[in-house]
């Protein structure tokens, strides 16, 4: 094992990093931090210059935001990296000289075969396999579906996945969410809006925020960057760590990721193909067994998965089962998962409380 | 051929009855016929008792809105049905038994097999065999990417398709539009909505209108009604109608309808496979060359269909042309159309155009 190397004295919790603590998914890890049982001795809180000096609480306590140097790891056992890729890249070698695990959400290290890509009720074993010290966290999208499908998977042997995705305004950060915000109180009122073309453009064209077109009273089928062959980042990085997370390096994966005018809670439609038929009562008893997924599935009581009723909350909701009808062995499925908690800051936390544990092992051995 | 009888006297253009014309369907037909070559002699407008007395205009002429009765449907040849299913199960027959050819647009007769389901790109010839004397235009969710889908299956000869929608306001009738304007106003400003379970319900539950969650800020994966096995109505409409209009009995489709926070345009993701392999350079020649069809996929320079953009305007928009990774018979892609226009209202004035031609053929025969 590297890293949790156990140079604190027997009995002592573990010291964290928070690095991108004043962020979109910074601000929800500061919010577990507080609401979570409690593995951590200090808690430092760690993000650009520009942010050097602010006071944020976690748990309970106002803290003071350090800027990003290579002595602020000194003593940290676990650190948590919730920055831009290019932030991580640089920096989380930095951390890991100075003796601390990482635990990375950004996409710079996730398909390096050196870090694993970690979603604890999929495969939580592989994260003690880390040769770099880097544990990799998953992308939100992929996050999003992957304990569903997952334990779909267990019993059924996935063959092939064809996903849509309906991505929330927040997979864009903060400024993300101030775009739409900003967006939705622009167009709010002029009821004759969205109905000729670029007539909702004109009225929010000043403010695209980082999304490639209006976003209120819009869906936006371009998220990340130009990829290859016509396939954005996002929908390879669905593809690529779905498969890397499963463990099934050559699966069929087609994913269009779109856009769409939500704060916080990503959804996508899944058709995923097994290699066993499926029977839809044990569907339902697996999924009701399957840790962090919550079944979700009664249309005829209103019950299916939306986005502003699954915001902050942990598990992924799965609904809509429906048994293709020309196909025994194909599942259409809808599922919603809060981006900011299971997308990203409460699978890092979930990830972190791993090591943790590991170090705690040490430490008292 | 049924209807279109020649009664008219020699050379005089058609009468035209627009029963519904104060719906969403009906307002958009009226632009249309005040629009488009006008192959019409005296035009109609008919509603429910509520509206009777109303005055709208078409052809720049202001035109009283008359009750919707067996007489007004005296010496009319053609008559759009753009009004709920029930009304036109109930009313097509006393059109026809005037000697009137119904187009409906209602979901009414679209599966009947004596009733032809048209797209006139696609199959326009079997608008003549009518022995009903009833022509139905598709759902608007299908009409949304059947043009494009038509245009490829031509060329490799479709054998599956997977479509996640992504469906406006209007496709639920004035009532969706007028909700999601309301809801809107209601959540505008607060810029902490869409953060906690349920916050927007709260704000919006005591208007839900036609929908089955609140839409604003969020998606609702659920339209229509209950249909067979978990799909909803709108789904079984989607994979039935593809079949008929394709000619396809057997094709296998999977659909996830969702409800999304735009006025007015449906989009579909799209995962289509072919009896062929496909290659791009020639998708793009075909789909150029394919009327009712506009190619707009350039990333590079943000060329991809959003419905912000496509609303108002009549071609199904094609974008983000994939091969996917994995099959290359398989193509992603995502498609955009104005649901009250190629949906409904252009569909149909395009149906009844092809009967008015061969009308005055029959009259000046
Ligand atoms: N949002 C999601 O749904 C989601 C899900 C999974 C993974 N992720 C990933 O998580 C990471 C953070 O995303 P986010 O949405 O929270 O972004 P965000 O809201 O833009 O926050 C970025 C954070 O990084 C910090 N930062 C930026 N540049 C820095 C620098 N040079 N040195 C030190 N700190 C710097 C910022 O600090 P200042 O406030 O001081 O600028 C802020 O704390 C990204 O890699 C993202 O891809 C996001
Ligand atoms: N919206 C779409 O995207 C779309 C697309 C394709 C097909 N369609 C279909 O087109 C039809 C109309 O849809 P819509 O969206 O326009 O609905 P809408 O906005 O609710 O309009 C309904 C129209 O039907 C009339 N009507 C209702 N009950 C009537 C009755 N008993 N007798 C006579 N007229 C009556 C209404 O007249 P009053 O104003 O007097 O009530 C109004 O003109 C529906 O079958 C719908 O499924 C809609």
């Amino acid at each position: 094992m590297t890293g949790a190397r156990g140079k604190a004295p027997e009995g002592a919790k573990p010291t964290l990093a928070v690095v991108g603590a004043t962020g979109a998914v910074g601000t929800v890890m500061l919010e577990l931090l507080s609401t979570r049982r409690d593995v951590w001795g200090e808690i430092r809180l760690i993000a650009s210059h520009r942010s050097a000096g602010r006071r944020l609480v976690v748990r309970g306590q106002e803290t003071t935001v350090l800027p990003l140097t290579a002595e602020v790891f000194d003593g940290v056992d676990v650190a948590m990296f919730d920055v831009p890729d290019e932030v991580s890249a640089e920096w989380a070698e930095v951390a890991v000289a100075a003796g601390a695990v990482v635990v990375d959400n950004s996409g710079a290290f996730r398909m390096d075969p050196d870090v694993p890509l970690v979603v604890p009720e999929v495969n939580a074993s592989v994260a003690r396999k880390r040769p770099k010290g880097i544990i990799a966290n998953p992308n939100c999208t992929t996050l999003s579906m992957i304990v569903a499908i997952g334990a779909l998977h267990r019993a059924y042997v996935l063959e092939s996945l064809v996903v849509a995705s309906y991505q929330a305004a927040s997979g864009a950060g903060q400024a993300g969410i101030d775009t739409l915000y900003d967006q939705i109180a622009k167009v709010a009122g002029h009821r004759e809006l969205g109905t000729r073309a670029g007539d909702v453009r004109r009225i929010v064209d000043d403010d695209l925020g980082p999304f490639a077109a209006p976003l209120a009273m819009n869906v936006v089928p371009w998220v990340g960057s130009a990829g290859a062959d016509g396939w954005t980042s996002e929908e390879l990085k669905v593809r690529n760590e779905s498969r890397k997370i499963l463990g099934l390096p050559d699966l069929p994966v087609s994913a269009t990721c779109v856009r769409v005018p939500v704060v916080t809670g990503h959804s996508l439609a899944v058709h995923a193909r097994f290699k066993r038929p499926i029977e839809l009562p044990k569907v339902y008893e697996l999924l009701r067994d399957s840790s962090g997924v919550l079944l979700f599935d009664d249309p005829s009581h209103q019950e299916f998965p939306t986005p502003a009723d699954v915001v902050g909350t942990d598990p992924t909701w799965v609904g809509r089962l429906r048994i293709a009808l020309d196909d025994p062995q194909a599942l259409d499925l809808f599922v919603c998962g809060d981006n900011l908690r299971k997308g990203a800051a409460l699978n890092t936390a979930q990830i972190a409380e791993v090591v943790a544990e590991d170090f705690m092992a040490v430490a008292t051995a």
